[in-house]
């Protein structure tokens, strides 16, 4: 006899299915299609995205759901079932009521929004012209007003979007850790910036793509990803596309110009990656499959992209194999001047290749124009000019154009508003789970340095992954860690890696 | 205001966009998919499968189909549409009458006999085993003729099987046309067979992949292929997916130690990809965007394949490039001989690897093996004694083992009966094609050795392709060549062809 609990998950893998599909869409777009496919391509894309919300608020899952768990007070109705089965339930009860809350009217119309905005946005860039995207922006900025009074909140209508991405977190609590993380970083910046940089052209030049490729699969392979379920492919941007744990794509760009940003790229994608991988597919199809928020998800890839892929004992091991695959550049290069040159501390305007040291910095000036905007402190035609002058007060540089300035990425013409706040999440989460973590293995960095990399994977399935959406963000990391989110560990760990950069100590 | 017929094409681009996607993951699982992404790859192509059956069969296009079609009688109800929207109405009635007529049970019982099937018989090839794949072979016998009870016949079970294939199509036609061609291809083979072999050995070694792949695409590019909108990748087993007229997908495999073989790969699937690439994107979603029948599309792969594909003149251009690119193995070769070589006459076991002269002759088999057991004239347990006994009749030669016997094929165990005499007829079509093509091309051999190949392609696009489903394959193949469905001009192109190259005229 089929139990309630089965019968709902037979129901949700319909749309988790129809999920993966539109991944593989995604990750093929991205990969291997031509370009004179967008058009059917889109047309796939829209029909799957609407069969998977009719799915997701179909009256047969509210049925199956209701029979375990009040949607209205969240009560479980079954109180014989698990914890894990109990938690899912109530992740179910929450996306199914977050979904049922968007009318259908206003999905389409966001989706005409966005998908005019990203076109718009593409050309604006290029053409360094904010005024061509400004008007988009508004309509995106008053989309994202009237999706937080449909989800509702609180406080902030901020809070409900931002809810979506990290289920409880709020602007308020936001607000606090970046007044803590402000002035230290700002502070640290000034300190380490441009001090006694080396010439880091051995990282830039030519770089022949097949052997990067396989530098990457190599560390890959090393990380312990599982190569039955898992590829790499080669795109402009890189991404993680999780399908199920059984397939999970993996892209990176090759820039035959510069050694080390696609070696970051592999790191990062495939800390996403071993989170997937890690997820019980027997739960495909409920919210145990699937990863606690972005957030968590972020620290799993900055795990590994910094922590971890900026350390000096990971480049004790990886670092001689580097060099034989890339002697001429690499040959006069010792491992410690490599050390500190993938390290230097630069103010830069582009996010995504900023340094450990200026990350969220970057991420707090979006917050903060993402809340005056909510908050009707300026409007959007005003955003090149406070995003200048708040590149000026925390990086204390002026980028010369909106391309490489407020226009630099795509996520607000995708609609992506209370989004950014999880790329500095993740930093947070990463180092308190890194604090943890060396309690737990004191002898980490002979480990690493000894070439033994597969205990970081299973410290992370054993301790984060395995669960699913079983906790709550807040509740996951107080689990792994014994404390609730604070921005000590993150200060910690920046204070003591560069200071002992700046010492050359231990290097 | 949106009128019946466009309403119609609406709600028809429903399942052709579900089909394309279906295509997609088909075309993944072949080509990058990981093996182990196996079980979810099947649960997603089960999903889209129904999904596409539903949107077939819904009551929304059973509605829309009866606005302009009455669906008993067949009658067209709006007289004022052109000829080519009343055509598209009939098909489309067929279609959803079709589908109408397979009980879900069956169609789900009939899929999962399908599916343990191959993976048994794909055991029972590697092992030799008859035994093992027969009662597998037994259920999609008896599922056949279930089908055909359902689909309904005039005269024998197998019209109904064959006409999902090939509309129109009977199998006394088929043993018509068969009776003409055994003799004939029986009395040419033994004239031609083995005749004065050349040694072949220069199409066998190792070859670069490379280089490989760099003619196949130049082969592609001359035939006119548009790479905006086709790509050409690698798998064991070549074929052509057509997603769309925007998005159609070929492989080939790259034998390093077979030249040859790949290159007829690729000529073959490239004359599948050129018809779907010249079907009109106005019309997805309607069967005016789909090929005629299975015969026609096999039709074009062979005109490539072997009618242009192992003429003398298209090597004439195409050979010394190919010399080129592998100077150590063909650099010795004239084009004489190797025009001769792949040309060759060799009764083989494996009907894929057959030559034009013993190819249908492999189909006849299989027919008459299918037909027999429709009509019990043997039992399933028979098939290995029957094909070799065949074998030894039409080809003179007997497989040693069942495995390059009548274990050879995949498609009996994917239910696929009625199926293989649509392989003859695309070579039938083809060359009845080509007498017409030759009348208003005389001086084709000219413009092909000259380089000049767009204009093939040109008068296939004009005269098959562009049409759709616009005709049935009968009809059309009369509007092409103002005639019937006959043997003749597939008698007189082989017998000129192979008295030519026994006379080594001509060359």
């Amino acid at each position: 006899m089929t139990s309630d609990f089965e019968n709902l998950l037979e129901i949700g893998k319909k749309a988790s299915t129809l999920n993966s599909i539109h991944y593989l869409l995604q990750w093929d777009q991205e990969t291997y299609m031509r370009p004179g496919s967008e058009d059917i391509r889109s047309k796939q894309r829209e029909l799957l995205a609407s069969l998977t919300h009719e799915e997701k608020t179909s009256p047969e899952i509210e049925l199956a759901l209701s029979k375990l768990i009040d949607l209205t007070s969240g009560e479980i109705l079954d109180d014989s079932l698990d914890n894990a089965k109990k938690s899912a339930l109530r992740e179910w009860r929450r996306d199914f009521n977050l979904n049922k809350k968007l009318p259908d009217s206003f999905v389409k119309s966001k989706a005409k929004t966005i998908s005019e905005a990203t076109s718009v946005w593409a050309i604006a860039k290029k053409e360094n012209n904010f005024s061509l995207f400004s008007p988009h922006l508004e309509k995106i900025v008053a989309n994202a007003r009237e999706e937080a009074k449909y989800l509702g909140y609180k406080e902030h209508p901020y809070d409900a979007l931002l809810d979506q991405y990290e289920q409880g977190m709020t602007s308020n609590s936001l607000t606090k850790l970046f007044a803590d993380l402000k002035p230290f970083l700002v502070d640290l910046c000034k300190k380490c910036a441009n001090k006694e940089l080396n010439d880091e052209s051995f990282l830039f030049g030519s770089f022949s793509d097949q052997r990067q490729y396989e530098f990457h699969q190599f560390m890959l392979n090393e990380m312990g990803l599982d190569p039955n379920y898992s590829r790499l492919d080669k795109t402009n941007h890189p991404f993680c596309i999780p399908m199920h744990p059984h397939d999970v794509r993996l892209t990176t760009h090759q820039h035959s110009s510069s050694l080390f940003e696609s070696i970051s790229a592999v790191l990062h994608e495939g800390g996403h990656a071993l989170y997937e991988l890690a997820l019980n597919p027997k739960n495909f199809g409920s919210p145990l499959c699937e990863a606690a928020s972005l957030g968590i998800h972020e620290s799993q890839s900055r795990f590994y992209e910094t922590i971890i892929g900026q350390s000096h004992c990971l480049w004790k091991h990886f670092y001689p194999t580097l060099q034989k695959m890339f002697p001429d550049k690499l040959g006069p290069i010792s491992i410690d001047t490599f050390y500190q040159t993938i390290n230097a501390v630069k103010p830069s305007f582009i996010r995504i290749h900023a340094d450990e040291v200026t990350y969220i910095l970057h991420v707090i000036l979006r917050f903060e124009i993402e809340m005056g905007l909510l908050d009707n402190e300026f409007e959007v035609k005003d955003i090149p000019n406070i995003w200048n002058q708040k590149m000026q007060d925390l990086l204390g540089i002026v980028p010369n154009t909106d391309s490489e300035g407020c226009l630099q990425d795509v996520h607000w013409s995708c609609g992506l508003i209370g989004y950014f706040p999880t790329y500095a999440l993740g930093n947070l989460y990463a180092a308190q789970i890194f604090a943890t973590f060396k309690k737990i293995h004191p002898d980490f960095e002979k480990k690493i340095s000894d070439g033994n990399l597969t205990f970081i994977k299973e410290f992370l399935n054993e301790n984060v992954h395995k669960f699913g959406r079983e906790y709550t963000p807040a509740d996951l990391i107080k689990k792994i860690t014994g404390k609730n989110l604070a921005t000590d560990d993150y200060i910690e760990y920046l204070s003591s890696k560069y200071s002992q950069i700046r010492d050359k100590k231990n290097l």
